[in-house]
């Protein structure tokens, strides 16, 4: 198997004012491909330490790959250190990548600087591999077996994640035209409404009866639930599929509704397939999500098709004059309760005229109201048939109780669906 | 100074299935307590890769901090590798944990299984910093300077984010009680509206004559503008921040209301200082941003204060309809131009009967309408002495495109109040 190592370059990473999403996406269009990603590694914009650290994973891995350290400010000195890694005596101007940024920089009605000219130039050791989406170039350099024990290659990738992303197609089509590639097969199941522990419990029986050599694991997160990662190496995709679907089909009886997904989904995703394939149009009334529910509807392409709008109402006065709940329920109930998450998603049901409306109010944090904790969130589904509640506590900070009042909505909006649709 | 490695363990990591975040938020942690982060590495659930990897982290470094392997589930094997490291003989179980375990779970309702007992087991080498957030707690490894050649310590943390987040402050109390801490000072300056090159080229005199010894670099970020970083190491943090005040001091008039704050800032949190401090109050108007402004904006605790709510009107007849933009408006300049932009902003201000109300009208894609380029908005800010619109043309994909046209419209629309107040 090819082992490659993900190596990202940039003091804002290891000062930790961003965050590295380049080496995540990856190392996993990696795996899809059947190379193996053995190490990632962050490292700062010192000459020496990007020299002696990228040889060192040259040594021990197949294919590099870095990203980071190309743009055209005086603080990125990859290309520097580059140069020195594979010998090379001299810069020379690509000329197509020239042409690549005239292009990129007259759209957005830029000028083309110096700087900017300066990125076409590549040391004399490189491949250039054209980006068509930035300015930097990505850089191939290819060290015969003599120089660390093994054929070795170096690719070095802008930091900008889309330029970083969009370059990988290429690479691998590289990767492939000079080493074997072997397949692994990972398959993921989407499961919401249980936590990790319980989980386990759930399934010990079936993990303990998987065949040897199926790895399973568990990847929680709060915004899709538990994903259940089904892996098998070495293998046909035919082959590794149909064995991973046999466990999941002996998997699925025991789990019931709380599986949403048997890809790598989100919520918001597995509720645009429902609205779509049954012809139903949506609309959100958001109070302790405050428009979470909407972006994340609206983040799925095509949701056009099927969201018609939303309403945020923060203030009292948006809930009873633009969704028509009625004071009298606010006062008698709390606006955190049952009654106003009905209330509410009615009220945009109504204002919309959409076949399902969804609906939240809570308690986000910091503050809470003498009356509620801080988490709680009561959760009101419309339907064409029925209205729904539910309530849920959760113990997180603001940011992370709305993420989980948003999925813990889109998971209940998802099961009422369902339960319709199987009516 | 202090060298720190983070080492993030876990094969959703090297796979690329999740995104470490842990890691960039330690690293600030750290270098705020004056500790260099010089390396960042991810590995996979592999004992022997984890020996091998933390070993070496332990001899180039002066403290450890690794995240992850330590869940319940039967993937997590970090606490075995690391009692082989250390030459544990034997696990001895933590009352503190065990009790915060019980704790835990009993306010969710949870019972507490076997292997969520066993987390309260360490092994007998190390100290135990309690996780009052979760079940497995912070083991504390402590090597004396014959086994590395200097002292090392090695913090083994959960992977659960906020968990491995909320035990930084008893770590970082830990190492300032064995190790001589010193200082760096980094200072952030917010720019909005110019890409990294042109501002490279406007502050060009500027960054040639920064003093010796004073770092800046470029943090060029889609939803918050780049942020200009300034460091200077090895100082007080009052010579520091003095020394890089000046220069800041210095910048301003060159890049007058394009700074939007001078601390590492948001453009959510800007926009809600200037309402907060006029006392006034906000709405907004959302189509192809479809509430993420909604859900910026009340990202903000406190936000109550002045976010009153808003429409996402992703249907024409919810702008009609709730907005009250007159259907001769579309029809006669289409839904994306600046007419609807201005006419949905001061529709949601009459609607909610806010000060200020912003909205956006465009295309985020992936189609197009056959007129507009895909990532063209129009933006409309109404307030109580005018109504203004801009509009903007992006190049990237819909969920970036969102997020683009978001941060414009929040930036128009702190432009927009800080005109008002300077009147």
């Amino acid at each position: 198997m090819i082992h490659a190592s993900i190596c990202t370059i940039g003091d804002e990473i290891l000062i930790g004012q961003i965050v590295d999403t380049n080496s995540s996406r990856i190392a996993r269009a990696l795996g899809e491909a059947g190379i193996q990603t053995t190490r990632m590694l962050s490292i700062g914009d010192r000459r020496d330490d990007i020299i002696d650290n990228l040889r060192n994973e040259l040594k021990i891995n197949d294919i590099v790959l870095s990203t980071g350290g190309l743009g055209p400010t005086k603080d990125d000195i990859t290309k520097a250190a580059l140069a020195t890694l594979s010998g090379s005596r001299q810069y020379v101007e690509h000329a197509g990548q020239l042409a690549i940024i005239h292009a990129f920089l007259h759209a957005r009605g830029l000028d083309v600087l110096d700087i900017n000219r300066a990125q076409a130039l590549v040391p004399d050791t490189c491949e250039v591999i054209e980006n068509k989406l930035g300015t930097a170039p990505v850089m191939v350099f290819r060290f015969p077996a003599e120089v660390f024990g093994h054929p070795a290659v170096l690719y070095a990738l802008p930091g900008v994640p889309h330029e970083a992303i969009g370059a990988v197609p290429d690479i691998l089509a590289d990767i492939r035209s000079h080493f074997r590639t072997e397949s692994i097969v990972h398959r993921n199941l989407m499961v919401f409404g249980l936590a990790e522990s319980a989980l386990s419990k759930k399934i010990a029986p079936w993990e303990d009866s998987l065949p040897e050599g199926m790895h399973l694991a568990y990847l929680p997160n709060m915004l899709t639930g538990v994903r259940l990662r089904l892996s098998l190496y070495g293998c046909t995709p035919e082959e590794g599929n149909a064995r991973i679907q046999a466990e999941i089909d002996r998997l699925k009886p025991i789990l019931g509704d709380l599986i949403y997904s048997e890809t790598d989904d989100t919520l918001e995703n597995a509720v645009g397939r429902l609205l779509k394939t049954s012809g139903k149009t949506l609309s959100a009334a958001e109070s302790c999500t405050g428009g979470n529910i909407a972006h994340m509807i609206t983040s799925v392409p095509g949701s056009s098709a099927y969201f018609l709008g939303s309403v945020t109402s923060y203030a009292v006065s948006v809930k009873e004059q633009v969704l028509q709940v009625p004071a009298e329920t606010i006062e008698r109930y709390g606006v955190v309760s049952a009654e106003v998450a009905a209330a509410m998603a009615e009220g945009v049901r109504k204002l919309t005229g959409s076949d399902y409306a969804v609906a939240t109010t809570g308690l986000a944090g910091p503050g809470d109201d003498g009356t509620h904790p801080v988490g709680t969130v009561w959760i009101g589904v419309a339907g064409p048939h029925r209205t729904e509640t539910e309530t849920k506590v959760y113990h997180n900070d603001r940011i992370r109780n709305i993420e989980r009042f948003t999925a813990a909505a889109l998971d209940f909006l998802r099961k009422n669906i369902e339960k319709d649709l199987s009516i």
